[in-house]
């Protein structure tokens, strides 16, 4: 019926048999160099994207108030005309170029940009996938308090908070935020007595307190609660609210709470006890507590934040302000924060790793403070806290702080310190904003390693001889 | 020096050469293999995954005060002693069998899972991949009012709309915002009066409005707006906002501004504004429009909405707001919305696809409206709206309402239509929450196929004979 093997094995020779073997080996390698180089295009375009955000931050890094301001200056008057993406970033080429000095940089926000270095060299550990399919419902956990809270995200958190030692999450209930901002009017909103006939509680920090608190309690103008100024100064017989963020934003000072009086609630702020900004020196255990990935691990993006709440009536009321503020947390960041989260985690336990999440950022903020250090003293006009050190838990051995901002103080006759730097194209937020003087400026330091280093090199550049531009 | 090349030719005979070849075929075709069954295992736990998670849905669906209740009713009592994701599931099993009845039908939210089947059907092209190291700024495009807005999603918000006929995006701010429930509180901070002396600007809707309003107003006590219940009574001389909910939740009709006053201020939600829902007769054009991905696409868990906003000022004032609520939007999800809009526009322009994304909506929610009404003929308890058909600009011919939600009546002697339906293990939401009496009930029409099944089955079943069960 058909051909014989012996005669198949005569018509097909050897040769012919080792034609077609190394045509297959030529098209199966083909086809892997193909989906290669369709991943290295990939790779190099997100490459691209990221070195062109670069240039914006560079230049104009924020919209806001104090930015605005600042597009008052000639050279950043010029690049705001410049609209599209493409546009900016050659203007910030050209000017570059031209003229170095006139680079605007800005420092107001606690953009934390600095971490991107870490994450490009973890690579796909930290990287997510999710299908078109998946996360299409409002609701996460349906068993839990906080219903909307994705059970892999409050995982990592709890075995995150017990590696670091920072906060006990043991009969806690976690609850997720759109940042903690959202978490912070969630305490507010469950905090406030539900007797509304009475006047709405005050709300209080000790100054420097961060310039957003203010703000965020006062912009509904809700008959819950109203801001109450600095705690130092409150002293009026009633129920209050304080906050205490600690380490401090803007100076980065461990805070216990000021308040003398009685009924007094309190929110604690961590949003910046991790061990690349300060010592461990205890595993907390408050009534509710306020942490962020913008700050422990650098993602903003995400807007993810949680609280550790001990009164499962306060976690139902937060987790109630959320449902009618934002019906829920988008479930793609609690996913995206649970993989990075881990990735954390994994970087500290994993010997193979050379350097963990906590020691690469404690290097470069220990690195960076020195640097500024230096700039501060080779100018002579301007001054720093001063921080001792303190025995860290995490890392069994006494180290210092070294905090995300630089509370930095303009001294002799300059009287206005945001606007003194920003006339040598430094953007800074004022110390009036933060319930101080204007002697003060509240400088990032979580930016990109270039733009912190041209940072400290004009500072150092500002002598008494050279202050006036 | 080395071996010559006849030599080596002599050495490595054909037979060698063949083997060799045959050889690195095997390996290239082993790597390819065990690629593709990785990639097959992921696939089979992530559905694995999802069929989990159907089973809570089925039983309990929700946690929040309507679901509460129901927690009262025996069998989801026994249910909800397990709190373990795999105790619920294995429950869920087990009652099946035992009881089949006593399932818990959960459509009290219009919770849209519906979506996932065309979602699975679409694959990779939906399916979002992000790096560790992307996204971590807080800015997204510092050229644009609404600096945390992606650009790729503005991009494919503008396309969609285009697409679609629904709305004008032309010479439009847009807003993007954690959902549209952060959208409508953006925008009544941005439009409410600066002039605080003066009393709260009310917030008005026709009855029936959306059970959400009322609370999402009101939570804070805020002193910029203050709701003012059904807009059909209100007619008080003084500025107000009215809102225009557009097909309307709950009841579907095409609303129209209702208060006969000046000084009106107008905001349009239009979530269910598309073409699986209703026809597109025109495509708007007013001051603010609020849409959101949750109803159009089905992806209520990335929590994302955005506004088409005509006056800069107002855009700025609702970004304002999102910046001190959340400090803007997650970027994930924003990414990841983008990418789901994209496949949603593709599946229109491609006639490569055998079903777009609206196409197989439509399809869907003719069946399920068929199967509804039909339910309700058998029954003889019950009664539903009527709609009348108009020319759909989208579809180009006449075509159907068929809403995202049914605004069922009881009829008879059935006073409290939610409380007899809950006595039928159906958990819906009582017509006394959207501003009408309690005859009425909200039904989702957007669950998964199974649910919506055993719904109408058992709505069926309810006759003037088994009313009392």
């Amino acid at each position: 019926m058909a051909m014989g093997f012996n005669k198949m094995l005569r018509f097909l020779s050897l040769k012919h048999l080792l034609m077609f073997s190394m045509a297959l080996n030529l098209s199966l390698l083909l086809s892997r160099l193909i989906a290669e180089s369709e991943s290295l295009r990939f790779k190099i375009q997100k490459d691209e994207k990221s070195q062109e955000n670069d240039h914006y931050c560079l230049v104009w890094g924020t919209r806001d108030n104090t930015c605005d301001t600042s597009t008052s200056d000639q050279s950043a008057a010029q690049v705001s005309k410049n609209t599209s993406p493409a546009a900016l970033a050659e203007d910030v080429e050209v000017e570059k170029v031209i003229q170095p000095d006139s680079v605007i940089i800005n420092l107001d926000h606690g953009d934390p940009t600095m971490y991107e270095q870490f994450w490009k060299k973890t690579g796909e550990k930290a990287t997510i996938v999710i299908p078109g399919w998946q996360s299409l419902s409002y609701f996460s956990d349906i068993s839990n308090v906080c219903w909307f809270l994705e059970p892999e995200f409050a995982g990592e958190v709890r075995r995150l908070h017990k590696l670091v030692g920072n906060a006990n999450t043991d009969d806690r209930h976690i609850v997720v935020g759109t940042g903690s901002t959202q978490l912070y009017m969630a305490a507010l909103y469950a905090l406030a007595p539900t007797d509304t006939s009475k006047q709405p509680i005050s709300v209080v920090s000790a100054a420097p307190f961060y310039s957003s608190y203010p703000l965020m309690t006062d912009f509904l103008k809700s008959g819950l609660y109203k801001w109450g100024g600095d705690a130092y100064t409150f002293n009026r017989e009633e129920p209050y609210i304080e906050l205490i963020t600690s380490p401090n934003n803007p100076d980065g000072f461990t805070r216990k709470p000021v308040v003398n009086g009685t009924g007094g609630i309190l929110v604690h702020d961590l949003a910046y006890y991790w061990p690349q900004y300060t010592p461990i020196t205890s595993q907390l255990d408050h009534e509710l507590l306020l942490f962020t990935v913008s700050k422990s691990t650098g993602h903003a993006g995400t807007r993810i934040g949680w609280a550790l709440v001990k009164d499962k009536d306060i976690a139902q009321k937060m987790t109630k302000f959320i449902e009618l503020n934002t019906i829920g947390v988008s479930k793609d960041s609690q996913l995206r924060a649970a993989k990075i989260l881990r990735a954390v985690s994994d970087s500290c336990t994993d010997s193979a790793d050379s350097e963990s999440f906590f020691e690469f950022g404690r290097r470069l903020m220990t690195q960076r403070w020195k640097q500024l250090r230096d700039a501060v003293r080779t100018s002579g006009l301007f001054s720093l806290p001063e921080f001792t050190s303190d025995f860290c838990n995490y890392y069994e051995k006494y180290s210092e702080l070294h905090p995300a901002f630089a509370w930095l103080r303009c001294e002799g006759d300059i009287e206005d310190c945001e606007k003194f730097l920003r006339d040598h194209k430094i953007i800074t937020r004022s110390g009036k904003h933060f319930g101080r003087d204007i002697k003060f400026v509240r400088v990032s330091m979580l930016d990109r390693e270039k733009n912190f280093g041209l940072f400290v090199e004009r500072l150092s550049n500002i002598t008494s001889e050279t202050k006036f531009p």
